[in-house]
């Protein structure tokens, strides 16, 4: 039934985008022209729903988002899987919208449909020729307040979940890793729970569960209307206040609080054996800030650090793992910046036919340690910011990033200004603040270390049992 | 002004009761006797509140308990600390009784007083002479709902837990070691956070915290009272409905439902450094079931392996460690058995004078693989059930240890039955149910192996920064 409607878990991974050299002075000009361009403008409705539009009139279509601000890390203790679940049944029947409708009335109109769950955030998203808006629109308000859930249905689309774990993490050794790993690395903050929940509390969602989560957190004074495309903030105004106007407020609604880390003081390690393995990896996850804790120009200097550091095939880690020593088929790193709480770095590598995991870990720590003491060349640097800078203008050039850049931003309760200044922010950072950035984060104490050993280790873990 | 008053956090240790190696029969015969001696007889009030008492007119002195299932893992998520926090508060003013004099008054009439809290439970004990019964279960009736919280007295104690956690925690590297091992061993369960709290939180307890937590935990229904001594199940039932029965239900308390793990499936590695750590330390941790959830006869069969592995000079672990490698010197284990949702098995060793810690992991390894090999000697088994049965039948002759063995078995929902069952149960453990038992638990996927290193690091750990 939701064959044609990818719904994919969200799991934010630096896009590896590869950039010409452009000269930094043209693309900071684009960047302004870029922004010139779009016309941004916002707006908030009565009852409290904020709409951001981005108008480009190149060409008759639009994305319409609607973003709220709930993701798994909101969940009750025991009910994971619950946001992602939701997500799932906001598929399933109104008043107006027989169950199972949803997207092939999207499509008949010759629209595409998605939508997604991460731990921070649930977005429903289309994209439609432009006359279609109020449409998709007002189907979006419907479902937001009018779903109705069918014992029957909720039960039917729980097994869709459950093979949907099964398939993205039960059979794929190097998530359940992962797994493992988040839950060590976090001591109290709910992001040690995976974003599509633990199997066996899955395994028990029930209707109840879905209603509950829904009325406490779908409502319009949690959500944030995102349209880019051939409209202008006008138009979209007024169509949001004929969709959503009429939807009350949810009083109950307050700002989000989730318990925050104690110090991490010891370094973790982790080690994961599964036969289905077909190579070792070696991967490690720092907990860091993210762009919504950390410092003034904090954020920005890990990711200058950490494309410097892990990105791709000029990346340290490649160069040096790869390319040089030759004992590592793979390596690199990130820094995953978006969460609302917090945000983490990693590493990983896969060892070369014969070489060990011992080998690239120990290769992994030289080029953090080089990092910590003699931070990166001017050169680096240069590179890293014209790469990000364009990236920015490419990414400001689609639709759909540009609606996902902006409703992200506002979920985790950045500004625009702030999502706008990015390029800017980027532009200042100095060879001082990644050297910082590197002996502050880059500490072994707030780590963990995870090992995927393709060994059978006896017998292989059985999902669901204890 | 709480001097007198010794409130520990609880930590579950196995006693380490020397016991002379008397014949089976004797001591079968004992427990029964012991158990016929005391006259256990329980009693519900009309408002829900339960009671047990044990009957020993031996010397004219009672123990008087108040248990509350209630205890740290009950605490709202990012609230850590505030079962505690409210235990030391139950000693502030009553409208009868002014702040801090609740010790004193118990201590005037010749008693002795304390409280402890755990994960699971959280009681309130006083020791006195028998005509004094009915004067401290009416305090304990006043304080159990007419509590009166000040703010300025609770930001004062809230001064007080902060720095019990600095003495107990932060100036105690193994503690804070066994912190961050707790923290990696639970993937979702709330037993990974400490029950004194996490220091961040505990700094932003609140008098609203507390009063939400004392009404919505403290109440009849939620309460377990145990009298052990000179007095009859009559007496001590007229003298609770005097005092409790008018104590109306909270009929807003549920059975407790918190979250369960999911499958632990790699095992997990900690290296703490501490420069004030004297000596290098290995500690290993399980996760088990505890008697609440493991099957019939297998928490015993727990029970019988970790006497003989890890209780005393005689057990497994010291001999080969410490006696006959000389590899360590000191070496142990044990098994946390009575949690209400799971329990812990736990081995550590201190390296010898000159020895590694690899080399004390590696003598703990081949003694657990030893054990899930070829189990245990019938000799051994033998001995751990004499041990075990005769540890009953001498803390039988003692009210407190009486007292809190029903007042926990009873919060955690094991019936007095079970409880007075557990020699026989012991008895009846064979070899098989013992190597079954190491095979099964024994599981380093379900571990966490943690490192006390004594190294400075660089810099030693700040509270409170993150």
């Amino acid at each position: 039934m939701f064959a044609r409607v990818v719904r994919p878990v969200l799991t934010l991974k630096l896009t590896t985008l590869l950039v010409a050299a452009l000269p930094m002075l043209t693309l900071v000009q684009s960047v302004a022209s870029a922004q010139g361009r779009s016309r941004i403008g916002e707006f908030t409705l009565a009852n409290g729903m904020r709409g951001v539009v981005v108008s480009d009139h190149r060409a008759p279509v639009v994305t319409h988002m609607v973003w709220y601000r709930v993701g798994a890390a909101d969940e009750p203790p025991g009910v994971s899987g619950i946001a992602h679940f939701l997500e799932h049944l906001m598929f399933k029947a109104t008043d107006k919208i027989p169950a199972g409708e949803f997207s092939k009335i999207v499509s008949r109109i010759g629209g595409q449909d998605n939508a997604f769950t991460g731990h921070d955030a649930t977005a429903y998203f289309q994209r439609v020729a432009k006359d279609r808006l109020p449409t998709v629109m007002k189907m979006e308000a419907d479902r937001m307040v009018n779903l109705k859930l069918a014992e029957k249905e909720v039960l039917t689309e729980r097994d869709v979940i459950l093979e949907e774990r099964r398939s993205r993490v039960e059979n794929n050794p190097w998530a359940i890793l992962d797994e493992q790993m988040s839950a060590a690395l976090y001591q109290s903050h709910p992001y040690k729970i995976p974003v599509i929940g633990w199997m066996h509390e899955m395994a028990k969602l029930s209707p109840a569960d879905a209603v509950a989560f829904y009325k406490q957190h779908y409502a319009p004074n949690n959500a944030i209307l995102v349209v880019t495309g051939d409209v202008t903030l006008e138009e979209v105004k007024k169509l949001a206040e004929e969709a959503f106007g009429s939807i009350p407020a949810n009083p109950a609604i307050k700002p989000r609080q989730r318990p925050t880390e104690p110090e991490h003081r010891a370094a973790r390690r982790i080690e994961y054996h599964d036969a289905r393995a077909g190579k070792p990896t070696l991967s490690r996850t720092y907990f860091a800030p993210s762009y919504s804790t950390a410092k003034p120009g904090e954020a920005e200097a890990l990711d200058i650090l950490m494309k410097i550091v892990g990105s791709g095939a000029t990346s340290r880690l490649y160069q040096k793992l790869v390319s040089d020593q030759k004992i590592a088929s793979s390596a690199g790193g990130y820094y995953a910046a978006s969460g609302l709480d917090s945000g983490k770095i990693g590493l990983y590598a896969v060892p070369a036919e014969g070489q060990t995991l011992d080998a690239v870990e120990a290769g992994i720590d030289a080029v953090i340690a080089e990092v910590k003491e003699k931070g990166v060349t001017a050169e680096e640097l240069a590179r890293a910011k014209t790469g990000y800078i364009a990236e920015f203008v490419y990414e400001s050039d689609n639709q759909a990033t540009l609606a996902r850049r902006y409703g992200w931003g506002l979920v985790v309760g950045r500004t625009i200004a702030q999502i706008d200044a990015w390029p800017e922010m980027i532009s200042k950072v100095t060879l001082e603040d990644v050297k910082s950035a590197a002996e502050k984060h880059l500490d072994v104490r707030r780590s963990v270390t995870g090992r995927l050993v393709p060994v059978a280790d006896g017998k292989t873990p059985v999902p669901g049992r204890t």
